[in-house]
């Protein structure tokens, strides 16, 4: 332990990168519940899954026991260039609050895909390239996931398809260009190089596309082109082990000052960042060797865990993928328009789920202009324009160092800091002149939507 | 000097961060020629430059004997948050070229104002609230400094007025709005909020503003209010030396393993990069205590160092700044509306043009679409999407490592990754969509314009 003053930002060593991701599930007594056929309603087989995901994605995907997984030197290399990412101390923040809490945070957002999303994309695209692929298919919404895929494909020099909600590819072209840079080939979606597309053209005509959609193409593509495989940025088991590099680095350099965070939190779309964050802390806690408070934050215009119901659904709105246990509003439901940002997924991590389900962490929902009043406040003290997903983070974060300040408490608060918000300048805009809304769907709206999940056991 | 092998990125730590600028006009035996007055054509005096610019600023800007000026620990607490930057040693660039060259680069994108432009302009803004100024007026085209300077102004809590050239605030609207996120007024240019904007409104309606516009109302705007000044992000021997904690940083990373750069290459619009990454080692070159080259790069559209002349000339279209001596290519000239990014600027700082003068210095020009060329290759490969600007530097460091792969040597190349190119995703888009022309203005075009300098001893 370090007895000199805790610098602004700590960053750890290239020697100190870590080595293996740690897969949580290996120290949960009850498992997140399997993967299930829609055909059968039986467990989906490693055969079943290895038609869409690469072969060593799917053993990852069903590892449940081993608790450390070697990262491979070539992810390794890659990693170097952006990572260790700094853990950083708020001083400016905590001064601005007047706050006798410590915050730290985990800031994921120094590379140009401006997000975490390049920890997972890197170790798919070395996956496909290592089992002699020619190229993946991906969906993208905004395009943070699409940036990040693109950019590792570019690396391994591997083709990459992705395909883009059309009122995103439209409106918003800055991402799209970003990965037509990285060589990306973007479709805007729905479009006509699939079925599903054609179909929905067809019946839809003038429609502005969905994640859905996207999702439905991108995965016909994989399974109807030879050498290609579906990846997936969030959501997936595997995807949280990636991920996980996130915590063990956070981890390490607060071990290097001796200090032990009481409250963790990260915002939830999917649950990547905040299942990443959180692993190696939630391993200490599960082994009984610590305690810390768990809190994922969630727009209350898309309340996956705090409103939604833990039950088997379909992960995509196509219905083509398999059926997974989580909290989950329902595969048809759709975050109202003014939503601005990501976290608009239906569902849940599996394993965030069940860690959730288990008491072992706690969930709030925030409205959108509460996240952006944090993020304005964040910024201007800390230098870091946030993307709006991060700032859920923020938002809770500065809550329960406000809460400290009215009881003198000096807790220490870790926060995942998961981007930059360099491409979300039209929400930041509305929120500047004050035309940023609002929006918590009724009671009627989720029990509508819940009412649609499918019946299994 | 370490003898581990070196890394991808060498950060040092913050108790290595540079306590003092060093100012390279001390060491420099034939001094820059000194600002004029253009009504009298004499030496400007304190007292006058004292009107527009902070006390403070103004005497580090006659400063020409002190080496090394104290940074105040307000402004290294601020560089705390983004400083010091990575030095990055460029193995995947290096790989894809093939080449026995090595290359480093010192990244100044990590922070929200994505450029080196923060690094004076925390220091512009502290000396402007420690002189108990209530704010500060500027210009800004594509919005960079604007966002640098509305960043450290909010840090400081100080009144911060930005004038956005109409153009770009209408069809630019991301970085107008990072600007008002951190609390700037941004005002489009030319506006009814000054006489010179009142005037040109009147006599040219539909104008679309520009940079020599946008400058005449910030002075006037300054001049004009109690308790404001007006500042700048470039040009000025104070930026160049504010900017030398780029080199500093540099080089006392390269020393810790032993590296002595043979090339150093910096893109050059008004110099404040090139300046700040060059004077610590032009130091070295003038004291006799080492030998570096030293390369600007410039844009062909606008070459003010390599086809310009050395000579008084405006250093604003509207003609209300001093005259200063510097490579130029007429006050009035306009880059052709082709050319993409910054590097824009008519002119050159006083220091740079002297050191190129004297021969102590190299440059060349080149064409826009080798530039995004070498961005994109560059990108591809080592995961940052450049600025359009810092791609020029790109440019001829790949240029200069393709040459010692014909040549086998192993020279050592250092250049200033000043910054990201999120904001330009148009010309990005340009380029792929192989729509980027290039423009070199003749020689007819750069006479007509030089005609028009003023008549000054």
């Amino acid at each position: 332990m370090s007895t000199e003053k805790i610098p602004y930002k700590i960053f750890l060593s290239e020697e100190e990168l870590p080595r293996r991701w740690y897969n949580v599930r290996a120290d949960m007594k009850k498992k997140p519940a399997p993967l299930l056929d829609p055909a059968t309603g039986k467990p989906c087989t490693p055969e079943q899954l290895s038609a869409v995901f690469c072969d060593e994605l799917v053993k990852q995907e069903l590892n449940e026991t081993d608790p450390y997984i070697d990262i491979p030197e070539p992810i390794i290399d890659f990693y170097r260039m952006f990572r260790p990412s700094p853990l950083i101390r708020a001083y400016c923040l905590e001064k601005k609050l007047d706050t006798p809490a410590k915050i730290y945070y985990k800031f994921e957002g120094n590379n140009t895909s401006g997000s975490h999303k390049l920890n997972s994309a890197i170790a798919q695209a070395y996956y496909a390239k290592a089992q002699g692929l020619k190229g993946v298919t991906t969906e993208t919404g905004a395009g943070q996931w699409g940036t990040a895929l693109s950019m590792a494909c570019s690396y391994f020099e591997l083709d990459c398809r992705v395909y883009m909600v059309k009122v995103s590819y439209e409106q918003k072209p800055f991402r799209r260009e970003v990965m037509r840079t990285y060589g990306a080939k973007v479709t805007p979606s729905p479009s006509d190089t699939t079925d599903v597309g054609r179909r929905i053209l067809a019946e839809f005509p003038g429609t502005n596309g969905s994640l859905g959609c996207a999702i439905s193409e991108a995965v016909e593509a994989a399974v109807s082109t030879p050498g290609y495989r579906y990846v997936l940025g969030s959501v997936l088991s595997q995807v949280l082990l990636h991920q996980s590099v996130i915590g063990l680095e956070a981890k390490a350099a607060l071990d290097k000052y001796g200090v032990k965070p009481d409250i963790i939190i990260g915002c939830a779309g999917g649950g990547s960042n905040l299942g990443g964050l959180i692993s190696p802390f939630m391993g200490e806690k599960l082994r009984g060797e610590a305690d810390y408070r768990f809190i994922a934050v969630e727009p209350a215009s898309c309340p996956s865990l705090t409103r939604g119901k833990y039950a088997y659904d379909f992960c995509d709105t196509g219905k083509v993928c398999p059926l997974q246990k989580m909290y989950t509003l329902g595969s048809g439901f759709m975050p109202s328009p003014n939503h601005a940002g990501g976290l608009r997924y239906h569902g849940m991590s599996s394993i965030l789920s069940e860690l959730y389900d288990q008491g072992l962490m706690e969930a709030r929902s925030v409205e959108q202009t509460s996240v952006f009043e944090a993020a304005e406040q964040f910024a201007r003290v800390e230098g870091i324009l946030p993307a709006p997903e991060s700032s859920h983070a923020i938002r809770a974060a500065i809550d329960e160092a406000l809460k400290c300040k009215e009881t003198g408490e000096e807790k220490t608060i870790l926060f995942g800091l998961t981007g930059t918000g360099y491409f979300d300048m039209y929400a930041y805009e509305a929120y500047n002149n004050g035309t940023m809304t609002d929006y918590i769907p009724t009671d009627e709206e989720i029990a509508a939507s819940l009412a649609k999940l499918p019946h299994i056991g």
